[in-house]
């Protein structure tokens, strides 16, 4: 331990801590679901909440519009010119909160609670995505803040209202901000550990296409007695469609869905084996216990370097209590695809909707929405960065940092580099049990006090390393 | 016109219209949606509404409780024991309204409007199916007693209010109120005429078997970047069973569905096939033009003697606005039969859960309910009061009356033959335009005015048919 301040600092984030989960709990009874304008008042409710915080800590910090919901952008900068300068993204918007009947508590009532396994957790929506992350890092800039009066590094804090919604007015919003948002690399923290005790940079994700297609047919919704047998059915034509996207060992059969997919290096492969993903491990929890994608792959590749395609909402006719004998006049559904490098996002999309069209039956008509794309996303393996934070976190947990690869998306890195040039470093304290996007989301309680002791690390050892 | 009293009568009626269009009216504001629970109270309402109405008449009319929402039952007998003495069956519950926001107008606020076509128009939930057409029957009721002073038959009502739903209380209801519905025979006014000029009277229905399925994966809904392509998706299996359901030429695949089905005999073919029913006066109106069903089958077969699977409604997953990217824990869809002489309900019901589960994947689970079920009736096309009701409609008309095959399910034919042994004469003023079950739903004024001169004229050719 390099930094005879670093001792101090993670002393006064043990010392703090309930302090810590009371600040997080504030933000996390702020209902800023970004899916529903019914809670755009509660989103810019969330981000005056953060930026307020963030100022106390010695940051400049502003609420700045976008078209959509606000975004959050806070400076602190030594002034020296010479320390290494890091770009902070999390976001603050959360998933809805639907089937609310599911949840064991009310989801923006946040508590902390024992899991089944006697862990300790905090239950809330957006528990872990992203308020329980990205308050990791804001509460180790405090403890920072707090012992030694500065921040080892500068640091830029830009927070996002429209993660969950594809972040489509955000990216307009890094290009309009360019020269507000310079640094040397970014860091974001909405991605998860290898399991509860091993600590993981994630330095490949996939890539996301999400399409929705309705099938329409008869000019209005029609008795099955009367015209049963002669009408097209949009559920029936829909069905059939999407029931034909995978064969029977797993594979999509979209023409053209594979171009470009490469195979893992040997090498990886072989290290990725060794980690040891079973279905007892990985699926076990979620009672399953069968691997459900390509037949010919591992499991690890099926969620991580494979592409896929989920069916994630579909809806047609009567869905109500009881029973209604009608043939819709349409049915419609949500797909996402995640991608892997080489996959091209709008190649896919039209792929998918060429797909759909090519088996319309006659009468039927398909109406397409694009929600949102990212390319998958492969990062250097050997960045600087890196290196320092790996030793970071394997100091922290007593246990050697692994690099993963995610199965997630998280667009924003693409976009990081491509409006203002910059690698990310991935560091996040997630576990595939935090349920979230699911009811009765959780961040383990251990995760958010560890992972504000991991950041402080990684602070102290971006400020001891070479830029 | 044997009888001297039927064209004060028929005088009559047209002299009181306004007020039986009234009547109608006040029937329609009654929302007695028999599927949802929250109008359980409007049933009641509806039942006591026509009770009182029905005992101005001259009836004995009572609001008799079953284990759901209650039916009437009302008698008008002259004493002599030497007549005909019918039961009229209706119905007064109605379907739900959804998706409200296709509705023109309030659809418990009736009104008479335009068709584009120029006909003038009842529009309401239940217009048609089935408040309107019980209507006609009372109204006739009503010009007989006004005139008369007595009614020229023995009548019976019941009406219940749970058709909608598979009348499964109704059932019982008939079995225990036996000694109370005797009659010489059963009528039935929730059918169609062949066409707007084209009065019919339907000699056979298909049955129904409605079923729901249930599938569930994993114990909670997941998030598709962490389990995408290594969790089993429940919308993804749904989709692929139910989209199996047909095979490319419209047959349906379920092992044994088509066992017992006979194809029509030539001379009823050869009779069908001069109807001339085709896709440009069938379909057309209804913003079709091919024909969905089986390729090998006329569209009047398809729609009228052939049995058919429709899948009435489906849900899973998110199906808010904007996108989610979860993979659901469970998906479900409704699914009816519409079946032909031959097929045994229950043994489709058993080869329908049978075709699900065997093509279940590990981790899967199906769950069904059974919402109801009916044979198909094929009613004797020499049974004595038809050739009355025949020569009675050809009579108002102008046109003669058809004897016809309807694709739709009326079920209480069935329960009428089994529990008290009546043969039941299906006449209906119903037009497939009628959007019945759907939003806009309407009833001609003709249909209505004629409707209820046509039940004056059958009433008088039964009291001088021999029984």
């Amino acid at each position: 331990m390099a930094n005879a301040n670093l001792q101090p600092v993670l002393d006064r984030i043990d010392a703090d801590f309930d302090n810590s989960l009371e600040r997080l709990f504030a933000l996390l009874r702020i209902k800023s679901i970004s899916a529903d304008p019914a809670f755009t008042g509660d989103c810019k409710a969330a981000a005056d909440h953060l930026a307020r915080d963030i100022a106390t800590l010695g940051f400049t910090a502003e609420v700045r519009p976008t078209a959509g919901h606000p975004a959050i952008v806070a400076k602190a900068n030594g002034g020296s010119g010479g320390r290494p300068h890091v770009l902070f993204y999390g976001h603050y918007d959360v998933q809805p909160v639907d089937p609310l009947n599911l949840w064991h508590r009310p989801p923006f009532e946040p508590a902390v609670t024992d899991h089944a396994d006697g862990r300790k957790i905090i239950v809330a929506r957006g528990a872990e995505d992203d308020k329980g992350q990205l308050m990791t890092f804001v509460e180790a800039c405090r403890a920072w803040k707090s012992v030694t009066g500065s921040l080892p590094v500068d640091i830029t804090i830009v927070i996002e209202g429209e993660e969950e919604v594809g972040s489509k007015n955000f990216v307009p919003f890094l290009e309009s901000n360019k020269s507000d948002l310079k640094a040397d690399f970014a860091l974001v923290c909405d991605t998860s550990m290898w399991d509860q005790n091993t600590p993981a940079i994630t330095t490949a994700l996939r890539g996301l296409v999400y399409d929705e297609v309705k099938i329409k047919a008869a000019n209005r919704d029609l008795h099955s007695g009367i015209f049963g047998g002669g009408a097209q059915n949009p559920i029936r034509v829909l069905t059939r469609i999407l029931g034909g996207l995978h064969d029977d060992n797993g594979h999509i059969t979209i023409p053209g869905f594979y171009d470009g997919v490469k195979d893992l290096p040997p090498e990886i492969l072989a290290q990725w084996k060794n980690l040891n993903l079973t279905p007892e491990s990985f699926l076990k929890p979620i009672g399953l216990s069968i691997p459900a994608g390509e037949k010919d792959r591992l499991l690890i590749e099926q969620v991580s370097s494979r592409p896929t395609c989920d069916i994630n909402g579909i809806v047609g006719g009567y869905t109500g209590e009881g029973s209604k004998t009608v043939i819709a006049a349409e049915a419609s559904a949500k797909i996402s695809f995640r991608l892997v490098e080489g996959q091209d996002p709008e190649k896919i999309r039209k792929a998918f909707r060429d797909y759909v069209t090519s088996r319309l039956p006659g009468d039927c008509k398909a109406e397409f929405v694009d929600h949102s794309s990212a390319p998958a996303i492969a990062l250097d393996w050997n960045m600087k960065p890196l290196a320092a934070a790996k030793q970071a976190l394997t100091d922290e947990w007593g246990k050697e940092a692994l690099l993963i690869g995610s199965g997630a998306s998280i667009p924003i890195v693409a976009d990081f580099k491509r409006t203002l040039g910059l690698d990310t470093v991935l560091v996040g304290f997630g576990l595939d049990d935090d349920n979230i996007h699911s009811p009765n989301e959780k961040y383990d309680l251990k995760s958010f006090h560890k992972g504000i002791r991991s950041w402080a690390r990684i602070l102290a050892a971006f400020a001891e390393a070479p830029k």
